[in-house]
């Protein structure tokens, strides 16, 4: 029998990450995934996570709690308001105020420590250049310099046992372009969870930067959005 | 008035990064120093990193509480034996048990999210190339790995306001070099704790690769070692 390849997997229970999920275990990966509470206002995309795991047949999955509120900075973890309604497209209106300060850093620097203990040589994470929201994190210039700090930072990499690689095989792909490719794989996306900002019922805002992303992308890609949102925000666009 | 240069400073309440905040201290930084929680087995250091923020005038001294436990994969974090009285000198016996994986990759991807929020663009380390343990992450291509890193993935970076500079001012110094620079600085080493092992009275064990470095180090520089050791242990080198 062989020995099956480990990947390490950041999950936020989004759609992006979910889809990425999908498009590692096609590859024949062994899948752990990794999540995050970090005192997100939506952190019932935590429980999305723990429902995407058991769904796709993840090994491990494990929720690391870490103290992002003590450093603050964003809409996401800080008392700024989620914009919502912005009259600007939010891929073109540059750095807005949920960019978490070095989230994607911290994210993969704990999945980097994981895949070490694991023994697992490959990372993936649900970056994309394309329809985002400007983050700088998600560029591919820095997930091939995180990629370099892997392979000097860590005691593997140095004892010459492998090489670590960041996936990223969301990175040039649109929104619907990604929708469709999860969908092909048979990712139910009613089980993700997108929205920043959701209602006491977790019900999607349907009006912040990741909601109007999540409902350009499933209208572009022609199919019906499964998306649970507060009543009467569903047909906006 | 001019306005005070930051500078996020790693302080762990050992030798080395005490050392570290004297210099940055000198050199007019206002200081905002970082110490973490991580389920360290030697977590008394983080009431000496409180005691030497109060003793160097530090502005704001921060602990952020993460999660490492759950990765696990070292002496320090899990139940594996911390090394005693290694026949073999510390500095040349590899990468030992004691490593942690990731961490300083973690801990500078805080400080960098931490800076980021503050305004700081300078981040102060406390690594050391000379006397070390060999741990991978505390080697110069290493450090320049994660400042080319840090200026991509920052939106104050992207938005081209500074540029951020991690700065190891102790990358080439010998203990006993450090131990001197410190002393001219009037740094009180008794303050600082670097057993990776204390006993249940936070006293040093003396034996650990930790402290051998740290005991070796006063002895080359000729000074008194100020260290509160276990009975017995101060003797032995």
């Amino acid at each position: 029998m062989t020995q099956p390849t480990l990947a390490v997997v950041l999950s936020s229970g989004g759609l992006d990450s979910t889809t990425v999920l999908a498009m590692a275990a096609a590859n024949g990966y062994e899948l752990h995934s990794l999540s995050f509470f970090y005192g997100q206002r939506h952190h019932c995309e935590l429980r999305a996570a723990e429902t995407v795991a058991a769904a796709m047949g993840v090994k491990t999955h494990r929720v690391a709690r870490i103290d992002l509120q003590s450093i603050g900075g964003s809409a996401l973890t800080d008392d700024i308001a989620v914009p919502k309604d912005r009259r600007r497209d939010p891929v073109d209106d540059g750095i807005p105020v949920t960019y978490v300060p070095a989230r994607n850093t911290i994210f993969l620097s704990y999945a980097l420590a994981w895949a070490e203990v694991l023994g697992a040589w490959d990372i993936f994470i649900g970056v994309n250049a394309v329809d985002y929201s400007g983050y700088p994190d998600c560029r591919p210039e820095y997930i091939q310099a995180f990629e370099t700090l892997a392979n000097l930072a860590t005691k593997a990499a140095v004892e010459d046992k492998g090489r670590f690689r960041i996936h990223t095989p969301l990175i040039d792909l649109t929104k619907a372009q990604i929708i469709r490719a999860g969908t092909a794989l048979g990712v139910d996306y009613q089980m993700t969870h997108s929205c920043y900002d959701p209602d006491p019922s977790d019900l999607a805002c349907g009006r912040c930067d990741s909601c109007r992303l999540r409902k350009r992308g499933f209208s572009e890609a022609g199919l019906a959005d499964p998306t649970r949102y507060t009543p009467g925000q569903h047909i906006t666009s």
